[in-house]
C-alpha cells in the first residue's frame, strides 16, 4: 500500500467533519492527492445497507445483527472505495471506522470490545488504519455545540442521553489504551483552525516516520 | 430452554425439505409442537437483508459481505422466530443454519471455516443447535434428482460446477469430525420414506436422551 490510511474518531459536536475539509485542502496543497470519505461513501450495497439498518419500521433489530450489518457494509466500502484510493497512493481520511463500532456498540451498548472487534477484523481482514486521531471533547460539550449549530439537523445519536454519551467517551479511552500506537489524541476543545492544526501535525509527522 | 433446536444439513436435491415436512407430520403425531422454519423465515429485517444478498445488480458484492450478511439475517431469524418457539416447548425443524455457511463460504469460498465461525458465534451467541442431521448424498446423485424433478426451479446453487458442490461435500464431512456430538448422519440415497424414518429415528433417540 502506497498511500496512508487515516480515520477520525470521537463523540458528537467535535467539530470532526468541518475539520476534516480543512485538513484535505492543507494536504493538497503540500500536493497530496487526498480522499474524504465515511461510510457508506456513496457505495450501493452498502448505502442499501444502511437503508435496513436505519429503517424506522426495525424496531425489532437485535443489537448482534445492526453491529453485524454495521461490519458488513464497513466491508464494501473498504473493499470498494479505501484499499483502491490506496493502492494509487492516496492519504484516505475516513470519517469514523471500526473504533467507532467498538465504542459505541462494543461498549455504550453493552456488546463488548472484544466480542465486536472480532467481526471487525473478519470485515476488515488486516486493514486497520494506520493512524486514528482522536477529536477529544468532554461530551457535554460537544453537545453543547451542536445544539449551536442551526444548520446541523440532530440525528439518532445526537437525542440519546448524557450517559450514552459518556460511555462512548469512556470507551474512547479505553480503545486509545488498547491501541496506544495507532490512536492520537487531538484536543478538540480549541478552535476549529487550531483542531485542524494539531490534526496537521499528527499526519505530518506519522507520514514523516512511516 | 424447553424446546428442541434441530437442524438439517447438506448438498443440493438431498431431499431436505420433502423429508422435513413428512417429519413434521410424524412428529405431531407423536403429540409435539413442531416449527418448521429455514432463513429468512418471513422476518422482515432478515427479507430486506436477503433482498441486499441476492440483488442481482450487486455484482460487485465481497465474499465476505456476503458471509457478515448471511450471519445478521440469522441473527435475527433466530431471535425473532427460534428462540421464541424453543420458549415455549416447540420442536423447531430449521432447514440450514450455521454449518451451511461453514461449508459454503468458509470451506467452497475459501475464507476458512473458522473465520466464518467466529462471526456465526457472534450472530448466534451460544444457541447452537441441540441436533444436525446431515443428509448424506454424493453431489453428482443429488444433482441428478434435481434435474429430474421439473416441479423445482433451479436456484442460483445448483448451477454452480460439480467442483463446487464437492467442496461443499468436503466441508460437511469436516464438519462431522469437528462436531461429532451434534451432527448425525442419514443415508440420503435411499427413498424419501426410507430417509424419513431414519431422520425421525434420530430424533427420538435425541429426545429420549435428553
Amino acid at each position: 500500500m502506497a498511500g496512508a490510511f487515516i480515520t477520525v474518531e470521537g463523540g458528537e459536536g467535535a467539530g470532526k467533519s468541518t475539520v476534516l475539509s480543512l485538513l484535505k485542502k492543507h494536504l493538497q496543497e503540500d500536493g497530496f492527492e487526498v480522499l474524504i470519505t465515511r461510510e457508506p461513501g456513496g457505495i450501493d450495497i452498502a448505502e442499501k445497507i444502511r437503508e435496513v439498518i436505519l429503517n424506522r419500521d426495525h424496531t425489532m433489530m437485535d443489537a448482534r445483527t445492526e453491529a453485524l450489518l454495521y461490519a458488513a457494509a464497513r466491508r464494501q466500502h473498504l473493499v470498494e472505495k479505501i484499499l483502491p484510493a490506496l493502492e494509487t497512493g492516496k492519504i484516505v481520511l475516513c470519517d469514523r471506522f471500526v473504533d467507532s463500532s467498538l465504542a459505541y456498540q462494543g461498549y455504550a451498548r453493552g456488546l463488548g470490545i472484544d466480542e465486536v472487534f472480532q467481526i471487525n477484523k473478519f470485515a476488515i481482514s488486516n486493514h486497520m488504519p494506520d493512524l486514528t486521531l482522536f477529536f477529544d471533547i468532554k461530551p457535554e460539550f460537544g453537545l453543547k455545540r451542536i445544539a449551536a449549530n442551526e444548520n446541523r439537523e440532530q440525528n439518532r445519536l445526537d437525542l440519546e442521553n448524557i450517559d450514552f454519551h459518556n460511555q462512548v467517551y469512556q470507551a474512547y479511552q479505553l480503545l486509545i489504551e488498547k491501541f496506544p500506537q495507532r490512536i492520537r489524541k487531538i484536543n478538540a476543545n480549541l478552535s476549529i483552525i487550531e483542531v485542524e492544526e494539531l490534526a496537521y501535525k499528527e499526519v505530518m509527522k506519522f507520514l514523516r516516520d512511516k
